[in-house]
């Protein structure tokens, strides 16, 4: 990529601490905390940055800080001014490791098995591809995002704000893919995705494949999808094929999906069953907790002052993203002074729809000194961001504005 | 970037001829023509195809015809079916080599002077982004795209489809901006923009400084922008700074943005007075023919079949990508018979704002046998996109939709 297209003084190490993998490389358990212009604590910071995976090796490192082979997360000082996210400085977080690349090589050869419907099949993506397209830019957010600001320090990847982007899907409608196969059975409450990746021997497959159900009627706007941002989806980001599920969080939207069923029950999987649960700190995750399905409404400032330096005093645009889960973007608030007094905030941009999430700027005079930005978004249901995190034993959905706002100087 | 985002397959050498660069490197007239599934007549193949230049090396090679060091195209089979062009597959077109990659390290410090308002100020890119900011999406064109049509095979670059791409900028709007120097002074009708390109010594500016004057009320939509596609803009597409003229041909958006003014009269540079002038065949081009202003409504078939293979007979999906220029899209037709008959498409994807493309699908039965897929876009003020392209020498503003449709075989 263009060598001079990031200023070098971007470079900094901010990621610490070293990721614990598991034996096998299964589990991405990474457990630094990047301290980057947080109004949290933040933790020391380690000498050395890991390097991106082979797998990622074409992303902008400068924009990313690696938790893990398994987990990268965008720098808050790396979002743009433009509504979707450059695939270059999106966040990874894989289950497993993905597949060979090999599975590339032929795209279309790509197999996908459509069961639950009135007449089943196995489809390769160049059928799929003849049969109809869509698309649809989606907040990608993973579930843990915002993980880092949990005072118990759950198990799993800290992350601050950076597993999330704004991203273009395209691909078949689901719901368009159903009626071409003769509709959705009776009394199938559930669309369950299978991941691709592979089992190594000896291991049972229910405790770390990645297979996810969602309510079924998430399936009106979902994609399968071979594209992400105008380009052939990335083995990183899920290629050939991935389930996009709008509105839901990041595990939902299965990649390298291999089968997309129609079910009466949610899937037998460990990630489905007890992972992904929002269960008290003293419970023991299990299926009568919630699961990370949709997403709540959520909004952070990305500028001034995300990247720990000194803003100058007067005159500045405070920008952020703000976001509504299966809603629109009705308004947003920002503070200046932690969250005492509010002002609207301007909706910059193109509206991509109600997936999408809205860039929102305001104007204000910063005098010389300490001042704690936040932002507050409510969606078109009248659902407001919360104060106050949901405390649950893995971190999961952290929407706080609070946990989110943003100390900076200014000089 | 991902070594296997892309099919190996695709790496075909079908960019011909030397392109005859001027002495000093300074001119850029490609005679490459490519032949790349185009229904018209195709000169030979070349054994090899050129490197990309330094600047722009981050690109994607797979997905580029490079015609030469300053005259980049983008493949017809490379337009995926997201609406925003990836800038690695974004075509490129400079009039001058780019500045010294150097005026990236400080992209801040970078200087603006704005003229013919009422307080005229020199302001710097850091100062500007605390002034105002929006995002756009435009489609960016050059005037000689589709050129390679033309049968007098006019100097200059002979472009198919691919000089064009839809991109997000985002940036401060020049109506905000000249509010807040006290608006324009009275009696200037022209906007100008002038590239801060290095003119060599011994070079009178006049005959190859990039400076463009536009009528005034374009400014109405146009754009200072510092971003593209949500990334710091590079030095390949006018980083750090560049106007953006929204619905006008690619000339006029100047790069390496060094002075804004409001003038009484037109530039008096040779790209302005005599250069982009849409003249007779046998005329001398001067300011009394019109500028390469405004664009027309356009659109042209990307799948199937552009990639120069045969195409699976049955079930495809016809796509492509359509504008209006300065309208928005109203409608876009589809003809599998070279325009005998004609099918209304579908739109696909979200509407992006008036200066954006949309792309269109359309699903039709291609029996075995040859057909000319070809397209029609109307605008949302009833203009139709020609039948026939304007003849004229320089080869300028080809909208014809026969000259752009494309002659697939299904087996």
């Amino acid at each position: 990529m263009d060598p001079v297209l990031r200023n070098p003084q971007r470079r900094r190490v901010l990621a610490g601490g070293a990721g614990a993998l598991a034996a096998a490389g299964l589990a991405a358990a990474g457990t630094a905390r990047a301290a980057e212009g947080a109004a949290a604590p933040a933790a020391a910071a380690a000498p050395q940055a890991k390097p991106l995976p082979a797998y990622a090796a074409w992303k902008d490192a400068d924009s990313l800080i690696v938790h893990s082979a398994n987990t990268i997360e965008t720098r808050r000082s790396a979002y743009g001014d433009g509504v979707i996210t450059p695939l270059r400085q999106l966040y990874v977080r894989n289950n497993l490791p993905p597949p060979d690349a090999s599975v590339l090589n032929d795209r279309d050869a790509w197999e996908v098995r459509i069961e639950g419907v009135k007449n089943p099949r196995t489809l390769r993506l160049g059928e799929l591809k003849t049969l109809g397209v869509a698309t649809l830019a989606t907040v990608l957010q993973c579930s843990g995002n915002g993980r880092g600001f949990f005072p118990h320090k759950p198990s799993g990847t800290l992350w601050q704000v950076g597993a999330a982007g704004c991203v273009m899907w395209s691909g078949i409608p689901v719901r368009l893919l159903a009626e071409q196969l003769g509709g959705v059975a009776d009394g199938l409450e559930y669309m369950t995705g299978t991941g691709g990746e592979t089992i190594p021997p000896g291991i049972d497959p229910a405790t770390i494949m990645v297979e996810r159900s969602v309510p079924r009627q998430a399936m009106e706007d979902a994609l399968l999808a071979w594209e992400m941002n105008g380009e052939p989806l990335t083995l990183a980001h899920g290629g050939p094929l991935r389930l996009v599920v709008p509105g839901y969080n990041g595990v939902n939207n299965v990649k390298y999906l291999k089968r997309l069923a129609f079910t009466a029950a949610q899937s037998p999987a460990k990630i489905q069953q007890s992972s992904y649960r929002i269960a008290p700190l003293d419970a023991k995750p299990g299926p009568d907790f919630p699961s990370a399905w949709a997403m709540d409404p959520k909004s952070w400032i990305t500028s001034p002052g995300a990247d720990g330096k000194p803003v100058p005093a007067g005159r500045v645009l405070v920008k952020g993203v703000a976001f509504g889960g299966v809603n629109a973007v009705k308004r947003v608030d920002v503070s200046v002074d932690g969250g005492k007094t509010w002002r609207q905030a301007e909706l910059v941009g193109p509206d991509l729809g109600r997936y999408a999430w809205r860039q929102f700027a305001l104007a204000v005079d910063l005098p010389a000194g300490s001042h704690v930005l936040a932002s507050r978004v409510e969606d078109s249901e009248g659902k407001v961001q919360s104060e106050h995190r949901l405390e649950n034993l893995r971190g999961y959905v952290n929407s706080s504005w609070r946990d989110h706002a943003l100390a900076v100087t200014a000089a």
